[in-house]
């Protein structure tokens, strides 16, 4: 067992946004030369989201319209020193999560046809660091 | 360190399910023979979830009535080609994760008597894929 | 690849409460002695939760806000034998999540200086036990 690390960088020029970041994530596997293991994702910012999710537009502004219904911007945020969407952008970030572990075996990445990793930008304009760390043999 | 990998294959034939699967991943931890490690279990499949959970039957129906709540079928999803059912439960299981990782010490779970690893299926009468992937010694 | 254990116990004299237990995951890390790895930090109790986030004041009333009306106790729980409010930490417990994996490299923990980890307590005035296990070399 051992660790391969090659954090990626991504940057919006919208305050909302999803990268694709599955094929990222595929060529960490591939340069780290493991066959089995895992790839811990994590978003190194409080106001952004790494999800296995479908990529479909339509799920998206679903699920866009969902995080503004449940946590939407300027109810009552008490954060001081923050502007309210980025009050926002942290509790919809505590409800998609901030990382997602991905599987792989046999030099293949375990996810269906109908999942990828997604970075959900929810505070941009900003450059973003997300850890990708594999671990296998 | 090693890896040790065994698929979980699981069909409902009920659109909305829970298996409580804490048995089938403590069989797989005995297998691989390891006594210290972690156990990667994660749903193949973006309208599923599983989560770490008590499996109390009320706490279940009150589970149903909050992700009802939260994200109700046909409430203005966007997603094509799929059914409005299927739209609400890709957004579900966004809330609830598809994915836990089942820590184990002196080869027993580290779960609590109120905590099993339940497969929380949202669009069920179909096969249903779960990697369990055992990383130990 | 090794593994290091250290648990940590937690009691709030308080129903609801916020632990910031950065400090103890990072002094885990550093008596493992591992430079590269993972921490799986992972709540064995229902009726919490361990995320990473701010620990901005405002930002957990924030949250403590939206959990009451995501999932507020007594609106129609069903949960026999336990309280209501025991059954609405249950509900926002699985909002949050019960775990993290924090990565750490070249013996730094992979946070950002806005990024902390935090133990929710959502049913306290007991003892509560959270497991943190470091896998690395």
């Amino acid at each position: 067992m051992k660790i391969y690390n090659e954090p990626i960088i991504l940057q919006s020029n919208k305050p909302r946004d999803v990268f694709n970041i599955t094929s990222r994530v595929k060529a960490a596997m591939e340069k780290s030369g493991f066959r089995d293991g895992t790839i811990l994702v994590s978003s190194l910012h409080a106001s952004s989201s790494v999800i296995v999710s479908d990529d479909e537009t339509g799920l998206l502004e679903d699920m866009e319209v969902l995080l503004e219904k449940l946590a939407p911007v300027g109810a009552g945020h008490r954060q001081e020193g923050i502007s309210e969407s980025s009050a926002a952008s942290h509790l919809q970030s505590l409800l998609l999560n901030h990382q997602v572990t991905v599987p792989f075996t046999e030099s293949r990445l375990d996810l269906d046809p109908g999942q990828f990793v997604l970075f959900v930008e929810l505070d941009g304009l900003r450059p973003r660091r997300v850890i990708v760390k594999v671990i296998g043999e």
